[in-house]
């Protein structure tokens, strides 16, 4: 089915594939004049671009973004926006082997289950690179964001076992550490940690956290929009995500009722003043001023040179060495797509929840 | 806005309050010609009916279901099944106090915040008791699943800090254990740590988890309607959800990729034969045919008789001691409602699914 | 699939069939704070009531309104409005005869080729109850749309071949007309005219159209959302609706530019000041602040007395006389049922366009 | 809000401005394995392609399409299929001159009422060249329904007050009139009258057809989502389009039910046999086999050299002459966009039409 439109009001469609003629999305919803411009996307993904670091697939891929509609003398008009990303010298040949054969902890298995058969180069569709998409996207909704006073930070904060000590906040350090960690003696060790990994020909998997700062509160819907529900299907929706948490998260089912509740302190700005946030900035599914915080917990690389048990096609056993330049860890690169989604998330939530009051209603349309 | 529709083909709509005159679910979307009763959706009902073991609210309500509509001759007809449970004899006044303050870890401060006021009484749409349409809802997805010779199980695998013993998976054990736990030592020793949470006036959480056997490989989309993405937003959607999992989930955030890969064995009836399921039974989003295993965290009760540090509507602080008959602990009720929700999603994506290739489009309508 | 919800924020779903318990809309997305009652629905109800003039079938239906959700001290909550009308004493002996034949003009053999079987009592879902639930859902939308200053009103323009002059508009004669015509003399030559039509046991047909006054201007989408395209699906969604059309319509295929092009003369709190209204108050799919005006084409009821051909369900031939009292015309009981779609579809354009521009969404969310 | 996504299963997102870098869409939830290239798409833009014949602007533009994605060994995938269609070069210095006033009949008012200011050049967003990304998605979609067997038609029925003959309805004729006529004697008198037209610096309207052979029956849903009022909402998506109807359409309003009834004959491939087919081919929204039948009223082009009142920005008056080349009717050229929204429309319901039988879905499963 359709499954590469994501949001109600600011909506967006990704396409592409690893080896097509490139990547993008359509930005529909947006709302006219917001100052963007290709300058704006391009800062976002490069942040997500390859090579930057040792810990990322030494591939070179610019990435170079090109805006096709709906901006108009450098701001939104609010019709749709297209942005795409076009594929440099790709060499198809480099993945012929692997059509034949299923990559464990990749797609290609379910694709072919699915579809019959597959474009099995790079990936295809389930390819990293549809993340491109994701943050062009997430560039637009930040920029929304940002005339609303809304501000949305992921950063690594975990990689393997090595954690960042929570105290270590200072958001500056993300650009010091190559691995977007604030912690910098933890990021120096998680280094140390990747290395081994990468001489054992293996890969390594982490944790996400994202703060949204300046959030409204009563954004999101009481029932099935909840603002969490929806932003768990966002961040679940990236690729290699398979944990979701929000303010305390799974350390709430082991907490008492009296350590968990946040006693409120007071309203200022027509936002909760909490003692504590481990509500993670929402209640009932709405939010309540508070900062928003989640977490993503990433599975390591499964594209790993050792050797590795699969199939063919036919379900007959053989022995796999993937070959190829792969990232032993895509945590650090999908920190931005963790704010993407996020962003594009709240940015709907909040185009969404402009009908809620009568009185409001009535004083926009006078 | 709209926010109590969920699904795109198997699509359900709950209403109602708490101390309204019932609570409902509208299910649209379901195929024709399934065998479906009152009395098969009273079975998952009474799953969730509080006063069964000294462990919920001693409130009593039967919540007694009837059918409105989409039935025929003991079959579903293919249009809308209207289902409602009325509520019995409730007296509003006890919450009259709760109408001027906002409790810590409930949704009353943000409603307000969304919508300029909000009906206190019990919580309102907030309540525990919107879950009632998700539950019918669910057994009506569950007699499509059963057809389909899908089996959807969940039981409370952690208790606060007490987790059961992964070995001891006799499902038949969940009936047996108030908590609806599998390992009955660790169901007892839950029973001891709840009681004293409840002597002090303290309530718990814990960790439930659901497993699906019989799914087909190939359902599910590959990018943002990934079956686990959907599959989260619909747990998310559980009131009083912090976390989700799917498979090893956070854990596999600090294993290596050569453990988290699941080695491909062979391919039986359509679907991968792995030597272990980290997965939990999705890769790129599209399920391969093993058990789907997902894990919800669920916070502990906020309503809780302890003094708290709380605020009026103007702001203003107050202490306030909460009274009232509520559940020390909502997991061993919450089950059904994560059995539902998964339901919910799977017959939904089974439903969307059939689209994919269209060779098999071309069989199915000649 | 699903196919019993309508509208995006505003977002209403019908369930029931004639013969079953009863039928009922929830409405979700309804604005907070909008006064409503029992009372304010059930007006609108007893405009679509049969048995009220000699033109409709004398069935005796109280269709008694009940809410029993989202409302709260007189006021919306902003959660879902469930809305029943319980069926009263139903004799289902009358439609075995029916189960095994096709009657023409009907769904019976279409729901048979969609679903493998059918309610086949009084048309289960494809009866004209279906349409309480729009009924009551326009009643709500109404409600908003009063507190916003927009008012719709539609009457019967044609019954069979009598058209109103269209220089007879008092609004006030609809309540004189037994069938809801402006036109007085029309009306009486239309009685005539339905009269013979019945003696011959036979039926007829007739055009509503539709007046929507107050609209701001700028309210619509430009594409696939364009205003008059989500009217028109709206509109064609009620059963035996033909044709549809905004301002000059068919009319406009055999004009000439000049002649319906509006020349803009003006602007007025923001709508434009036009010469004529051919584009019938929709530009581009977007309001310009004109009235709207739409008409329906209806076609004649199919349930006539008079001897058919058909066939049974495996196709063999045969004779038909369709028995018991039916609506000899439905166009004066379908007046208000146009108001109500047109009513709900302005209510959700009205909310989904509240995040078009950033400067409104800015100050709003200040 | 967002409004350039059309579908549900089967669903398109165009984007693109007349003057901006160029026009596309993106077609989500395409089944795999359909024969699709470059080639089959371009046959269905060059039918809307301008300067083919007098009728039409005389602007020169290839509109050469690319497919970027979503195609794999010249079948579809699956994933999603990007199409573009970039502009030549483009004088937008034509245009700086409209930027100030409203053009009658055009989209310039109501976009500014909704978005605060316009992209100006060439009508923007609600320029004919959006219906490129229509074609090009229902070049697609007419793909898929080749598949099954399913041809979709549309002719040009009415130009001005010229009607062709319905008896004449050899479909090879459309080839042979510039103004995609069956009837070719009211063909060359629809030139005469639209010479005429053109001398007289006015344009002209019509009416096209749109004929659907070989669906199957029990496709669309029974309430909202009928398969006419979906088609409703697609063919009145489409700029300029006023009326629209299926069947007897308007001719039913004044119809007796005797005459207005399909006598039902038998039953042929699951397909009725009528007598006649003033149902068009649907009956209470669902397909009953016989050709689907609709039409559209299109209006004279807005756009006329004739000397028009209009206003400016602040509302002052002014008279205006529009210059430039523009189409004197563009019913020729829109004849293939209807054919376009109706396979659009008809795959997406053909999609979710597969889970409407439990006993079907399980066969499907097995």
């Amino acid at each position: 089915m359709a499954g590469s439109t994501f949001g109600t009001i600011f909506r967006i469609t990704t396409w592409g594939e690893s080896h097509g003629k490139g990547v993008g999305v359509v930005v529909d919803g947006c709302p006219a004049g917001v100052p963007l411009s290709e300058e704006i996307i391009q800062k976002y993904l490069d942040r997500r671009k390859p090579g930057q670091t040792r810990y990322s697939t030494p591939r070179k891929e610019n990435d170079t973004v090109t805006i096709q509609s709906g901006i108009f003398e450098g701001k939104t008009t609010g019709t749709p926006i297209s942005i795409a990303v076009y594929n440099e010298t790709q060499r198809s040949s480099d993945y012929s082997e692997i059509a034949g054969y299923y990559r464990p902890g990749h797609a290609d298995f379910t694709f072919d289950a699915k579809y019959g058969f597959r474009d099995y180069r790079g990936g295809g569709r389930s390819s990293g690179r549809e993340t491109i998409g994701r943050v062009a996207a997430g560039a637009v909704a930040c920029a929304v964001l940002k005339e609303l006073g809304i501000n949305v930070f992921a950063y690594t904060k975990m990689i393997g076992p090595i954690t960042g000590n929570p105290d270590c906040s200072l958001l500056e350090n993300r650009i010091k550490s190559p691995l977007c960690m604030l912690d910098l003696d933890a990021s120096a060790r998680a280094e140390e940690y990747l290395l081994k990994t990468m001489q054992q020909l293996d890969s390594s998997g982490g944790i996400i956290e994202c703060i949204v700062s300046g959030m409204p509160a009563g954004i999101g819907d009481p029932v099935f929009d909840k603002l969490d529900a929806n932003l768990a299907k966002a961040i679940f929706s990236i690729g290699a995500v398979k944990g979701f948490e929000i303010g305390s998260g799974f350390l709430a089912a082991s907490s008492l009722g009296s350590e968990n509740n946040d006693a409120f302190l007071g309203i200022q700005n027509g936002r909760a003043v909490k003692a504590s946030n481990h509500a993670g900035g929402i209640l009932g599914g709405i939010s309540d001023g508070s900062d928003i915080v989640l977490r993503a917990a990433i599975k390591p690389t499964p594209s790993i040179a050792r050797t590795q048990q699969s199939i063919r096609q036919d379900g007959s056993p053989l022995q796999i060495n993937i070959k190829g330049r792969h990232d032993p860890i895509i945590v650090p690169r999908a920190v931005v797509v963790v704010e993407a989604m996020t962003a594009v998330t709240l940015t709907d939530a909040l185009l969404c929840g402009m009908g809620a009051r009568i009185d409001h209603i009535h004083d926009f349309y006078q």
